[in-house]
């Protein structure tokens, strides 16, 4: 930690800051200029709110130096997690993969319909939701343990790995023995005690970005899951929001790059959320992989028009397999391949 | 519904729009224009999402024209909801009221002290947290059922009604029995389950609006609680995020205003979360009660450089008292009174 | 300044880095931890861009300390500025001004009845635009030269001090004869160009905040005008843009007290463009004011609903009179004055 | 336009809008529905604020249909604007073309070189500031004149085409024999008066997009320059201002392919300043022309550390003639080629 006193800090002032530094762990190297005096805080104190020095007296400016993440930064693995499925199939290596589906499961013949043009499509995983978190309580919520089930049938029969949405810690049993990935959502990247269970679980988590956390506030909640001992952890940028409305969110895809650069996990891109109009999906989920990211979530419904939640940024079938042939020509030209 | 069809649509467009604004369960009205045709969708689909149509072949614009709330919204109960408390305090009504005390319950000396001083200076609710967010792993996390013992403890000693934050849907049986209001935090104003659920208990809660939440969306998560039947429902404006780094967040003092008017249910400000420097909280609690709040949130801490969380928006006592005078006067002017 | 290098920086990299700011004109400490290099830079070069040194290799981080403001900060002149006007009304000083009328100077009768209308209400300043910026170019650009001449005119026959808009340089000279005050839009905080003119004349200016620009940048931009010698400056904070729609803009009321702690200038708001909304308008005045303001801008039309422009933020004169009352009581209970 | 009226509106109210509506030039179409009345408003008034009957007595909402642009839309030009420069570039083709070099010209070696290199990796115009905008009064502000004229030197030397920021009106004849494209910054884009000028010059204007401008709002700002007469004019996203504070801006490339929808006009992305971090420069670079950027803006710099201006985000000669390679790839899987 730096704290910069102001120009005109007593020493009574100097001599507190230094007290409360060297209170929660810090060697205490001072700097005395002609105008000003600096306090550089050195050690490892991992949990100390740098904000507290900022109001105190005499204080001008105070920055916490280390990151405030372990597990969850580049250095812990700086050779990056590859995370290995049962069948084979990898997130974070040289393949990028495809999870596509609809937003919910809505019945049989739907699902299974969805879930064979995904795959002849491309897609390694299926997406779809059985718990579904509403901003309306009078929308449709989701089948359940029904969906669970569905879900669990349709990827057996298709070889499709299952990844579906967990909301409340009380349905992680619930849906243990039926998906491959939990899910978390952007609205639960901060329910703090549901990814504390989640690091205690033994199954990939697949954690997206809240609409309003920043990168650093991301990487935390990855450390939620990683302290518990459960690494299998990616990373999902799927929109912030901002002033623009025309699209449902805007699409932070700087953030790819950024989350590459910052931590070993791997991070995929979600179009279909980052834009929330149909027919601006494909160039998304285009520059998502021509910035680097290790894979993307798409929403794809055999009647979009008829989907109980989400239809407007969902793909028709023919519209997801055209993207396909164009995602492998971009995969290629930044070094990756796509099934 | 209000439908705008591009200038160029086909009658097949038009007729494909009508069919399944019909089949949601609207009378459609058809204006045709010199070039543009409009279809004014008629009657009462609660749900639907107007963003399926906007991306339909031939549309222009989509506009959902009702409500997607009810029972939050004032025309549910034009008067206002008053909440009285079984010591006779309301909130609702012409009295504003102050809910004072530190983030979190740290031990027995620290909670008895806060409490004398925040009643001291006219507060009529403590606040305390037992069970605390954080966004580390490695934050303090709160004293769980020992703080809530503590917290009910004092409040029977000291008369203050007990207000605390449940993150969790297993909290909320446990925190039954010590406290008087349910607070839900920023970061699970869009946790559907704990809404559920809260909405099925027979005791106040008090929500505040997410950092990224329009006040349409907070609107819509009371809606959850009010549907289950809690009418008790408390909103409050503790700061949205921007693109200002200065302060912690933005406080939205125009929500207070806002929410008056759309909806019956009082509104509170949270000044200390709002703009997260301690100096600057009382100036914008003058203005929340300024611009018509009905009480406020504010932490006060015996010795908030030794606060365990949030220590830098914490008042020192001496200041709430000083606050406290300041906020009689303001309220006077604007036709209110504070104990 | 001071830069922390990475756990894992080269000597060769520190010495970069340390040669680059002595360069600069700072004098280097080092601080070697177990862990970390820290360097501080001791010095005042008031011109260095930051961010250069956080991409070069081996930084962790970097952060200015000084401020990059000089002539705008606090410091500058710790008593406050006061700006005094030929007939004796101050800005700055125990009494709150409030500079009200219509959005845009239509019609020698139209002025001449707000102009009475609020100078009746207590108003010491009338606001009125000749030159408009707009964002379409279809929209009513403003009377121009006429305008200015109506306003000259209507002042000298009320007392009241005539504030309006300067967009372009050549327009300084133009109004020179006939406005007390420039006001600088949102939309032109930046632009440096005309900001450096008006550091050139000698006549007060109030400096809108960006609907996007941080605290800083408004005192940067502050800067601009100071350092040409022109010292008579005033902030206004009118709402910045946030990802809210229900209002117009989010005004930041939080700022008052922020920029009345870091500047010695007077600062105002506007909460007719802060909130876009009539109805709301009261309200954010009062809050305004409570939290510390030193004046009000306000727009107030005969006939609000056949304004040429930004009708639907406009007082009716009646609601004006009545907020004049009510913000009476409010300057009074944080120890102000309005006429 | 669409005004929904309250479900308890009266006649009377009913009556004043409707007679407001015709006012303006609209027939009223009105729909009685058993809660609430629409009144559709057919005709084509470009002029009007919508927001004045947001707030009229017993409105619920209102709604513009029409576009409040008409010269940008897409619809004026279907087949897409197509901009030949002298020397036989084009923009808008299938060609995505690079503009590359320093921010600012600092002199003759330095822009010299920087043409050789960026000419050598494939850019077809070379960028520099001869008058720069910048935060600080005390920063560097470009070498003005002399700028221009090296500029000029070095186009004809080498065969790139020149664009230059143009800053205010009185440097537009000043700019007019040294420039090829005048470039319109974010600062600028709602500096109307110059925008107006511009219309009046035939010659080529690249307008970015400003950091808190809607999409609606930089299309309003084409309108203000097309309507003048001057038809060549490209849009340019180059970030906008969120609550992310990792990176600059955050580069918002989803609003590339809504404005290839919405408008004819030729769109570029501007990674330097969408990003404001060199070593994310070419990720974002690649993602703009996976969207359909018809091209991009990029800063290099023979010696980026030593840059008077935006160092950090401009790229070494080498990165920029790898990640050309890189852009030819990804810009052939879509269908189109770099030089």
């Amino acid at each position: 930690m730096i704290v910069a006193m102001q120009e005109r800090a007593t020493e009574e002032q100097i001599q507190h800051i230094t007290e409360r530094m060297m209170e929660l762990g810090f060697k205490v190297h001072r700097t005395t200029g002609a105008v000003q005096t600096i306090l550089a805080g050195v050690g490892t104190p991992i949990v100390f709110d740098v904000k507290d020095f900022q109001v105190m007296d005499g204080v001008a400016e105070a920055y916490r130096i280390s990151s405030p993440y372990k597990l969850a930064g580049r250095g812990f693995r700086p050779e990056g997690t590859v995370i290995t499925f049962k069948n084979g199939v990898t997130v974070g290596n040289s393949e990028a993969v495809v999870m596509a589906g609809p937003c919910s499961v809505e019945n049989r013949e739907q699902i299974f319909t969805a879930a064979e043009q995904v795959k002849a499509a491309g897609a390694k995983f299926l997406r779809g939701g059985a718990f579904k978190p509403r901003s309306s309580p009078y929308s449709f919520q989701g089948l359940g343990l029904e969906g669970l089930k569905l879900l669990r049938e349709v990827g057996d029969a298709t070889g499709l790995l299952i990844i579906s949405e967990v909301m409340e810690i009380s349905q992680i049993e619930l849906m243990m023995p039926y998906v491959d990935v939990f899910q978390v959502g952007a609205r639960n990247m901060q329910n703090f005690n549901l990814l504390r269970e989640l690091g205690l679980v033994r199954k990939p988590v697949l954690l997206k970005r809240g609409i309003a956390a920043t990168i650093e506030e991301l990487l935390l909640s990855a450390e939620y899951i990683l302290s518990g001992g459960n690494y299998e952890v990616m990373l999902c940028e799927r929109g912030i929001r901002t002033f623009e409305t025309y699209t449902r969110n805007t699409m932070d895809i700087s953030a790819i790059p950024v989350l590459k650069k910052l931590s070993h996990l791997p991070v995929l891109g979600d179009p279909s959320h980052g834009v929330g109009l149909r027919d601006k999906v494909p160039a998304m989920a285009r520059a998502a992989i021509a910035a680097g990211a290790d894979g993307l979530l798409i929403e794809v419904h055999p009647n979009p028009e008829k989907a109980f939640s989400d239809g407007a940024q969902t793909l028709f079938p023919e519209q997801f397999t055209k993207l396909m042939q164009e995602l492998r020509l971009i995969a290629s030209a930044v070094g990756r391949s796509i099934a």
